[in-house]
């Protein structure tokens, strides 16, 4: 618990309205999306980067523990107070976009700022800023850069990362740094944002990010490819990619997703013939470029086994392509009471090898195990469904059955995780990804930001 | 100096023929673009990974000075063993190309291989590598990963640490570790690759390096923009930008540049009326996409101030376009004996301020300050040239007139270096670019890695 000095100090530098310490607040900063709860011993709603420099001077000296907030929208508790301490959250006041450089081609944004809210506006400007996780609507992009987030646009933008241009940040002794700058090129000094991005709240508190605009594309269209089953269709993923198509995603529906959604979605736009679905839209500056998309897209996916191909006729028909996609997830509850999901990532080659060991291991364990997902990007979303979850066997079985999901994807070199982060929820995986030079290391670098573990401290296993 | 009982020990690990202790050996490994010199104790040509480690191991028990070096084709003296002790090359044996995994469209490669052969052998099979720094024929991979290596090509396609997917390294105490993977998205455990690139050799050893790929563009057009005078032409650079201009190199000549080529190479294909130059390349998957790249191009630079517009009408034609950028930086030699040069950067819209700022400091010590570079990058390559190199009073006027350049330029939200690095050549101007909280967390950051300072120690000025 938090003394009443501590919070009166504390006060002395935010102002009364922005220390909460009643129950209320405690409950509603005490989740993020993982649905586990930790009460913090406080909240603080600091106003710009001189109070965090200020509060973090002061919980440095006291040795109290910060965690840093956005939305919540987190998958794997990163903004979870779980060893207590005082949530810091950048949603009420930090949450500004400060700059639109059309001549540089940047933003500037505060870390509290909707990552919605920031395309919106450079989209009326005639710039894009591709990332676009499937929390776009509510995370901030200071969480978005502390998990650096994916989406589906990566198979063609890539991730969070391939923005960052540069950071201003708070260490945790309340010393202010900036990383990076606006230039395309910088290579003095350590790539400090470079370690930043993906640090999930443990190495400093982000206060500025300055992101890469890139010229909004004029045209695109959605597609969707349709496969026997859903082993042809990975296999048409890796290959159409090296044969020269780009599509801005190419993401897939497996049988058993595409079963639920017909049962759950009678609506749903999708072949009868349908086993495994690659949908997703290609852009360009031009309709010919898209056009030439669309023929190398349609063509590859012909020559590695599909059984039709749809190419929308205008954007009302392609929302209707999307919607199989987008209503994925909620589908799959037709297969259980609870869901242990995970984004586990392979190299794209590995991903029929993958999902044969995936549907493999849910059967040794008498699980349905429907999977959709970034397949553009090797980026699998496994859903193992457990059907009474308060049948601790069961329970105890769906937890299994996601560890050996984790050492068969570790084992044909892919990852933990590609875009929720370690966190709290896969901490207990970290030795299965890393040796322990690796963790040692991780370790070191932790204690060179934040020797005395204040911040964010105990996640990522660390 | 190494003690014998060392050198024994490092030939016991490596063989006889792979530790040289000789003085040929000991000049050879002494230099490097800098034209600085300092003899290493020894130079040791490790066989594979196993062979660092156990290097490493023996060097950090014992304390002993360990300098990596790829080709030693540095600008700022990062491969050269200013405090003595032992060259690690990496040129010997541990050059090769381990894979081109078609598949996942990565490169595996050891650090020692030459960024032009990795260059033709991935084009050999339709896919290209784009950083192509002006080393591109010698250097090697490994040092372009620890410098962050540029080019001209980052304008359109960024630059190494755009390209690098996974390192294997080994750490000062021998410990081997993984850095990233073959997938694209990885979130798992801190972007420790992120942290590696551009730490000129100071962190760890690189061992492989996994390099993104990209489809070969199959068109391309040079093109040439003529301009009244430079400051025009730094304009229409951010201007063609954001306007949707998005050529794979924009470089810039000077007036002081033309002049030079003109006198010293009377062959050279540029118009009479220029006082600045933008050339480059286009390319696209397309001609139409080249022609509308051009198109784009030409109305852009026309409405920003041109006076010309030169498309190639063949490769040869376009050889000779670039023949002027090409031998820019010997021409700048009719202005003096000694050349000093820097790889400032700035924000793109930076650039008429920032070259009126050059040359009002060079009027003011009174030097010629010729200048070229990737404009489309920010990335200047400024001359301070010398009349006569053995006027002490002139090289001392001569390092002044850099230093107020470089603040100038980091007053301006640029970079102390684009490219070249910090090394030992740009390390007295760490304090201009960086606060004390900023080169504190540098110096907590290699004590992280390397804590008892045997990596390439005092480079960086750390």
């Amino acid at each position: 618990m938090i003394e009443k000095e501590h919070l009166d100090y504390l006060t002395s530098i935010v102002g009364e309205e922005n220390v909460k310490a009643d129950k209320a607040h405690l409950i509603a900063y005490c989740y993020d999306a993982t649905r586990e709860r930790f009460e913090p011993d406080a909240v603080i709603f600091p106003r710009d980067e001189q109070d965090i420099s200020k509060i973090l001077r002061f919980c440095n000296e006291n040795k109290i523990v910060i965690v840093p907030r956005g939305a919540g929208s987190g998958f794997t508790g990163g903004a979870l107070p779980s060893n207590g301490g005082i949530i810091l959250s950048l949603e009420r006041h930090m949450n500004k976009l400060l700059e639109i450089d059309m001549e540089n081609m940047v933003g500037v944004v505060q870390p509290g700022l909707i990552n919605m809210d920031f395309q919106k506006a450079v989209e009326e400007v005639g710039l894009f800023y591709p990332p676009d996780p499937a929390s776009e609507n509510y995370s901030t992009l200071g969480g978005n850069v502390s998990e650096n987030a994916g989406g589906m646009r990566a198979a063609k933008y890539g991730i969070t990362k391939d923005y960052v241009v540069a950071l201003r940040a708070v260490l945790p002794n309340g010393e202010i740094i900036k990383a990076g700058k606006k230039t395309i090129k910088d290579v003095a000094g350590y790539n400090t944002a470079g370690i930043l991005i993906a640090s999930e709240g443990t190495l400093a508190i982000i206060t500025e990010i300055t992101l890469k605009l890139i010229p909004k594309p004029k045209f695109k269209q959605t597609y969707m490819g349709v496969f026997p089953d859903v082993n042809k269709a990975m296999n048409a993923v890796f290959k159409s990619l090296a044969a020269g198509a780009n599509p801005v995603a190419m993401e897939f529906l497996d049988a058993l997703v595409i079963k639920a959604l017909k049962e759950k979605f009678p609506q749903v736009e999708l072949p009868e013939n349908a086993g495994g679905i690659l949908v997703g839209d290609v852009d360009g500056s031009s309709q010919a470029e898209v056009d030439s998309q669309i023929q190398t897209l349609k063509e590859a996916f012909a020559k590695f086994g599909s059984v039709g191909f749809i190419e929308a006729k205008d954007e009302a028909h392609g929302n209707s392509l999307w919607f199989a996609r987008r209503n994925a997830s909620p589908a799959t509850m037709i297969y259980g009471t609870k869901k242990l999901n995970e984004d586990i990532s392979v190299p794209r080659s590995k991903l029929p090898e993958a999902l044969d060991a995936i549907y493999a291991i849910g059967e040794k364990y008498g699980f349905n195990v429907p999977c959709f997902g970034h397949a553009g990007d090797g980026n699998i979303h496994v859903n193992v469904m457990v059907k009474d979850k308060t049948n601790p066997k069961e329970m105890e079985d769906g937890h299994k059955a996601i560890e050996d999901i984790f050492q068969m994807v570790c084992d044909m070199g892919g990852t933990l995780s590609g875009e929720h982060g370690i966190g709290l929820s896969k901490a207990p995986f970290m030795n299965i990804a890393f040796n322990e030079a690796e963790i040692e290391l991780f370790r070191s670098i932790k204690k060179a930001f934040d020797p005395n573990n204040i911040l964010n401290p105990f996640k990522m296993g660390l």
